[in-house]
């Protein structure tokens, strides 16, 4: 039986006079797309040109939505009410949209970013403000969301298509979250370890913590950066050896009635 | 023969802690709000509770898009070029329309603001680059442009629904253009002489300008304002005027075949 | 023996077309204006008239350095470094220096706003930054800080003319906290109760908590505001009752030698 | 005789995670740092930063404000009213005043950016309202202005020291303007003519237009940019020419009495 797995990376993260990232090479390697929505990163420009270089290479839309915070680029917690979030996850879905829609193309997944996405995944009321935004824009969004979240569990709860993500070039703890970058060993650098790592969430459908403890995990997609060459290599020889070992890449959209 | 017209205004102006303008009271008079976007006015909150107040009053939604100038409220020039003012505009105006999605309604009109409409109105470029991002993001939205305009005309020739707008309380140049807010007269301030011109333009098809000219116009609808007393006093008078002499106030949709 | 005091206000919190506050009111009442700079409130040309206005009623200049968030008035709690929040605040209180030398006055002290200053009540670091920030800035501003909070024990430490400030309209719990705006109880509405809590302060040095525990204060500063009518009024209430009780009301400079 | 000059770029106009140029290059070649203050770019933490290198450096420090426009970098044209340019100006120098206090380090210059400086070079009422706001916030910064432009006029009719500026890799028109970047020719990629062209305007008091026409000029101060490694390599030859030729390298607080 053929293993299908999404990648996705966060792209349109520049600003203005700004550049962030490598995106023309992660959109050569992932399937679906993060789209920075103007709240951390990203402009009406900037979105416009990601979209119209994802539509160009088949790469699957996502809206990315995040606090607020250019300054911060979307990485500092701030404490909103759950309206609030609600809404602001809703404009910026929306912002996308109406960009997608002048490049021809349409917005399929959400997945937060930043602070928005770390402290929702611990934290119910803001995960089901999130999947209500989403739900309320478009019932048929894809929500991508950290696998094992309680972001997860509100998208599966509000009915909606829940993709779960691991991360390929992050440690994992033994409750299953991720190793803050502030510790030792948080990001995995070694590119052959990122691979094995993925392929035995995808095989196993375990993650094994940086404690060695063994997690059950649902993965359905593999997020990846960009954001130094050593990235760019990394996301490249993970995607090549998982087709090399039969792996099939898809995008979201492709993969949804397995959600 | 009944004439029948719209009556449009811009609500949802205020921003976080900030008020602007009697909403309320407007939305009691008007058929058609133009919404603030987030770029010269409005936040995901305010948006979401000017758009649940106005679908609680029957009042079509538009979005009002403007430049990214909280700051100046939108009334600075600034200089964009075609691509980044078509991506802008389409980015605000997905913007409401994923606000308003999830308080159950649609955005049906878009009507630029403040400078932003003031320099398309008599600039081609500025004015294909608005209608090029309306009909991108759906081209089934009524542009509601001043009467006359550079707007108005482009929105024709993109083959959009387009109204056209004339205003109550501002007179007009023998160009058929306001009056600037900086000259004497500029501003009508007398409810009954607003009604007559709004009567006349409506009735004879004619802007009687500053200097007494006679300049042929469309008023498919007419712009009240509501950032005064005297401005909401002016509009309900105009409201019962109009209603008074058999005039029929519809919103822009139930009008979209006569565009 | 004369008991001094000194009355301060938030003022110049309105945003380009946004009004807040009444602010020529207060003027006419306080002897210390906290003056926003531009963070969650106050542009340039706001921040140039409020200085303007408080010179002219010879109303001392502070600085009211806040979190960067105008949508959320700086009400909303954000995760900053230390180094980040010493370097924004002493952006914030440079730029009021700027506007205020223009307008031919000085900055002589600093109060923070908001969550910023809520949270820096109960944290030392933050505290500590705060400190450090005005410091560097220039040595002899005063530091106006919470009575007992991290924020005057920092003060002290670094050796700043510290300002220690109560609140008129505002209830305290059992640790000399401020009772949470959103639990009942937490608003003096009562003109003549909030004139006797700042006397019983200023003649006894304690603070009545809301249980009834009496706890030892020092009261340098009573803030008081003007978001609304009923403020204005209780603002000028207490103003009269104290100097009816021979107190007298001095600005923050004037009290230097005493902090 | 000695010839005296200036070198100056433009530094510290990353934002948050967003880099640009490369800052400790230019440090080691230039003797006056240009720091953008928050509006086009920068952020308090990476104007203290900023700060720090060129003091380091033996750099001196002067504010570069601009339009209120990170999304444009403040490269568009605004239309603000004298009033508000004036009270912005001062914002901004104030806050670089307030971070380099905190490093203990001095503003000694002001250069305005990008569209508020073409537009003001050629708008007396703009460059006016610059020039009180210098004065006003301190009648000892040196302005540093385009040679021969309204501002350089504004700032000698205000009595502040005035620096005049020529640019090393632009070619002028006859009117001794800057070739618009729009137009071919406009800049020069050869470090060795961008090195004659400064020597020539250093030792003959003349600048070659484009056409070949000789139009005199004074110049203080050179502008060299750090935005591609060719333009680091183009201010390094400059430099090393420069000092070849016996030219000396001055900050401009050393080249004061001299303005």
């Amino acid at each position: 039986m053929t293993i299908t797995v999404n990648l996705n990376a966060d792209l349109g993260e520049g600003y203005g006079a700004y550049a962030m990232g490598d995106d023309e090479s992660m959109l050569g390697i992932v399937a679906s797309a993060n789209v920075a929505c103007g709240y951390h990163a990203g402009d009406p420009l900037v979105m416009t040109r990601t979209v119209k270089s994802a539509l160009a290479m088949g790469v699957s839309l996502g809206a990315h939505p995040a606090f607020p915070d250019l300054q911060g680029f979307g990485r500092r917690q701030m404490r909103l009410s759950a309206a609030e979030l609600e809404a602001m996850v809703a404009y910026q879905i929306g912002a996308l949209m109406g960009i997608a829609a002048t490049c021809g193309g349409r917005v399929t997944h959400v997945k937060p970013h930043g602070a928005l996405s770390n402290m929702a995944a611990v934290d119910e009321s803001m995960s089901m403000a999130i999947g209500r935004a989403i739900k309320g824009v478009d019932p048929s969004l894809i929500f991508l969301a950290i696998a094992g979240s309680e972001m997860a569990e509100a998208g599966r709860r509000l009915g909606l298509a829940t993709a779960e993500e691991v991360f390929a070039d992050r440690a994992y703890d033994d409750n299953g979250n991720l190793v803050s970058r502030a510790l030792p060993g948080a990001m995995i650098h070694d590119p052959d370890v990122a691979a094995t790592n993925v392929l035995r969430m995808l095989e196993e459908g375990v993650i094994v913590s940086i404690t060695g403890k063994r997690i059950p995990c649902t993965a359905h997609s593999v997020c990846v950066h960009g954001d130094e060459p050593s990235a760019v290599a990394m996301a490249t020889n993970l995607r090549k050896t998982l087709e090399a070992k039969g792996v099939r890449i898809a995008t979201l959209p492709e993969m949804r009635e397995g959600f």
